[in-house]
């Protein structure tokens, strides 16, 4: 039987991996010299590591790779990935490898803006809230003034600052709505403070405030939106529908045309929907992660945009006009290159100066580029050869290691599968006959 | 400039990391010690980890932590937690604290069923192509028998097979439905493997079918879904209402006034729904990572769920009823434990060992909780003291490290700041004033 344990959070290193190795593993030590043959030798570097969160055992790579030929604006990139999926970065490559002669990707920002709420009850009359919200208003305002200097020194702030009444939604239920620019950070930490110092201002003047005759409004939380709609890039390929000729296989009208009825099954059957997007998240979150951003924030911004029309479907969407294939998405990410882990992890501040110290800006151009590409060498996969081929092939080495192969059964299997499908099976019925 | 590069996965590491190196650091070395300082010592280990994906060139560190003392169906675990947000492993340890003694959680596995599509075009009279899959059914299902067969050994296999007539959707879009069992793995392999091998004979046979007159399916593609509203799991904790008072701040039925309105408002609101369903997430991933699933299904599925209804909402619920509080959530989780890197991952095997090596079920529940106890410390926070002040308080490390203090001014801050709130601002001059 397990036991719970009082101030495990306060026990040095050591001691809280041998509470656990006591009461999960039985003592054994083999999974001892697992966590520390994860260790960094540079101990100040692995003192780092720990200190991002708490309880910091060990450290999980993740692998880090790199997709290079992505033209962008005009401008070649590498993008780094972080992702442990095995053909993300491969099918990445091979989508900018075609996408460079063709014009490469073209991107825009469309708006930055990120927001916040101050959640609140009000039990008296609409009227004396509103009067006493436009009284109070520059207060509440000048209250964020040591929050927002220095962001403002930066071009960011606040941009708006509203009363919603969601009363008919909830009985009571009334918002502070404010709008922000962040401009390089990804601005959690900025909204919230200042979105908490708003509430507690409120709270307190409106208790002198004459006009609502000593009915309080009550907070409930003060916290931003993870939803940003109004904080969206788009990313868009397109090319004459001749260039898209894939030689003894399809004309480049034959692929438009089953591309984009992939395409348009995502855009009408949810189940389908989720998949397509989840190929794009894919390329999305193999950037968000190198880059030190936050992937869950991203993730949960982008499915609920894409189910802002009552229906879930896909992120992307794809037309032939006048022999004229396009293809592009909008993805709202509200991401940073300052702040959180950006200064802090080596890997990161390694990925940010392999793009060329992107500002934010740019980071959600080139993130929303790694979402189209991947969703363009999925699609085009799915469309062709099956996503199976591909993904195998970029398995085989998974499915190697585990059957524990030498270095010359290895090399031997990886030329028999060249021409040959790959199952976990067929490794290793193949890998019976090579040893027979 | 930078230029483009052909063949670039053919190239051996080092030459991967020059040619990045000159192209996109002009030539500088710091770059290329920093990927070095990740490699690990031991080189069997680092090509392992490098062939998990391609164009591998280091290894990105995600902080590997540990939540004690969870208390799940009266069994105590201690949840391995990757992630990189500075609050996560914190909060999960104290929401697991708050419930030990309260019960603990309790969860129960609602349903296991997979699913993918065939998604295709036909042009003729339904009711042709209706026959001709009710004849054409057994063989399609006999043609996957030797994908099946160990699958079925394990108790999964193909659930259900049917034909979906999308027309409404797309002019002449159908769809061949099927269900899986996959038991321990998550099963995307195997899913698109049946697929792939039931359009391939879809289409074979089907030209020899004398009821389609020659009017032929045209496969557009194969492909699971991540949408798995039938695989779903509840976690869910509940406890008298008087054991829920904070002492000196709030009364258990206060508490669970604030608790629940909070949680409406994340029902009514999606704007609110996002941040807190993204909350729940930030414990999910952090164990889906640990062990080795993909988190990029996990979310797309998850989301799609939350907006399920038509509006995105709230994934949690709480309910006062008879003086009983009651908290719970609902999630789809498409989970393996045998198969992708469940096995070749060391940490990720640690993981598994450290849950106790649980089944598929298991650890659908343990990743529910998870979510769930995520959530309960989010609100717990939001709607007493502001999500900042703990937020900060475990960030408060990294601003340190960022400002590069030596190790007696950390403890000193470490002091200081025990009574102070936690800004980036506030550090640097708490800092300064040390230093002066």
């Amino acid at each position: 039987m397990q036991k719970s344990i009082s101030g495990f959070s306060k026990l040095s290193k050591a001691e809280k991996i041998n509470w656990l190795i006591a009461n999960h593993f039985g003592n054994k030590k083999h999974a001892k010299t697992v966590l520390e043959s994860y260790w960094n030798e540079d101990k100040k570097l692995q003192q780092l590591h720990d200190e991002f969160i708490e309880n910091t055992i060990s450290n999980f790579y993740m692998p880090f790779g790199v997709a290079p030929n992505f033209l962008i604006n005009e401008k070649l990139y590498s993008l780094p990935m972080t992702i442990e999926e095995s053909s993300v970065v491969a099918a990445a490559s091979n989508a900018a490898k075609f996408w460079l002669n063709r014009g490469g990707f073209k991107t825009n920002v469309i708006s930055t803006e990120k927001i916040g709420h101050v959640h609140f009850m009000f039990k008296g009359e609409k009227n004396a809230l509103v009067n006493c919200f436009n009284a109070l208003k520059p207060k509440l305002l000048r209250a964020t003034a040591t929050l927002t200097k220095n962001m403002e020194k930066r071009g960011g702030g606040i941009l708006d600052f509203q009363l919603n009444d969601c009363t008919s939604k909830i009985p009571h239920y009334y918002q502070l709505e404010v709008t922000f620019e962040t401009v390089d950070a990804m601005g959690a930490n900025f909204i919230n403070s200042c979105l908490e110092q708003i509430a507690v201002t409120f709270e307190t003047l409106s208790k002198e405030a004459s006009n609502l005759n000593g009915i309080l409004p009550e907070v409930v939380m003060s916290i931003l939106s993870n939803y940003v709609p109004n904080c969206v890039v788009r990313a868009e390929v397109s090319c004459a529908v001749d260039d898209l000729t894939l030689e003894g296989h399809f004309t480049g009208s034959e692929f438009a045309k089953k591309f984009i009825q992939a395409v348009r099954i995502a855009e009408v059957e949810p189940f389908r929907a989720v998949t397509h997007n989840k190929g794009i998240m894919n390329g999305v979150d193999a950037l968000v992660i190198a880059t030190g951003n936050d992937f869950r924030a991203v993730e949960a911004g982008v499915h609920a945009y894409a189910a802002k029309s009552g229906q879930y479907t896909s992120l992307s969407h794809a037309t032939l006009k006048n022999n004229i294939f396009r293809f592009w998405l909008d993805l709202p990410l509200a991401l940073g290159t300052v702040g959180g882990l950006t200064a802090l992890h080596p890997m990161v501040k390694f990925a940010l100066e392999l793009l060329g110290k992107p500002s934010a800006k740019d980071l959600m151009q080139i993130v929303a580029v790694a979402g189209l590409a991947q969703n363009f060498a999925a699609l085009r996969s799915l469309t062709t050869t099956g996503i199976q081929k591909g993904h195998m092939k970029m398995h085989l080495l998974n499915i190697l290691n585990q059957l524990q192969v030498n270095t010359s059964e290895k090399e031997q299997l990886i030329i028999h599968f060249k021409t040959k499908s790959v199952s976990q099976h067929a490794v290793a019925e193949a890998l019976k006959n090579l040893r027979a």
